[in-house]
């Protein structure tokens, strides 16, 4: 398993449509049979600070969500709304262990 | 429903140990009424840093949380060996939407 945590920081006055295409991108991205998990948050402290946790299958996974339109349109379109370029961090999942233990479940 | 990631950084050639204890915190806290996650992870570019990813029902249940006795022992055992204070910081969590799509599924 992959988790990655995206850091976005949006221009003042961006954050209304930011949201609404990363809320679009998230459920498409759901939807790819190597992700887990699409989770969108918002800084409590600085609302124009936003973070994605993905969850994928593996590497694989990753490059596949890579080549679909729904990250390619959301790409190109938030990267002008953006303060400064989004930052990705990669981590190693100790807890849960299972798969299944990080599925969202899709309704 | 509340998001904290928790942000903490351990002395070199202390990670084995603060996993150890952070695993059996993050088991108890699992089974808390109020607790939907506890994601114990490790930064792959720097292994002496982690990240909890802890979503909990509302604020009492934060609260609850502290009182317990797994929270507080793993606090005082891991404090020295933390290279810096611990950091948390809060999110508002925009997708998914459900509860229930958050929940670890506990085996």
């Amino acid at each position: 398993m992959q988790v990655t945590c995206v850091h976005i920081h949006v221009k003042p006055g961006f954050t209304e449509q930011f949201l609404e295409a990363s809320l679009r991108n998230a459920r498409a991205t759901l939807s790819e049979p190597g992700n887990l998990r699409f989770d969108v948050l918002q800084s409590r402290d600085d609302p124009e600070r936003f973070m994605f946790y993905e969850v994928f299958v593996d590497l694989e996974a990753i490059e596949a969500h890579k080549l679909t339109t729904h990250y390619q349109q959301w790409r190109d379109l938030v990267q002008p709304w953006m303060l400064t370029p989004r930052q990705g961090v990669k981590y190693e999942p100790h807890f849960p262990l299972e798969p299944e233990q990080w599925v969202t479940i899709d309704e």
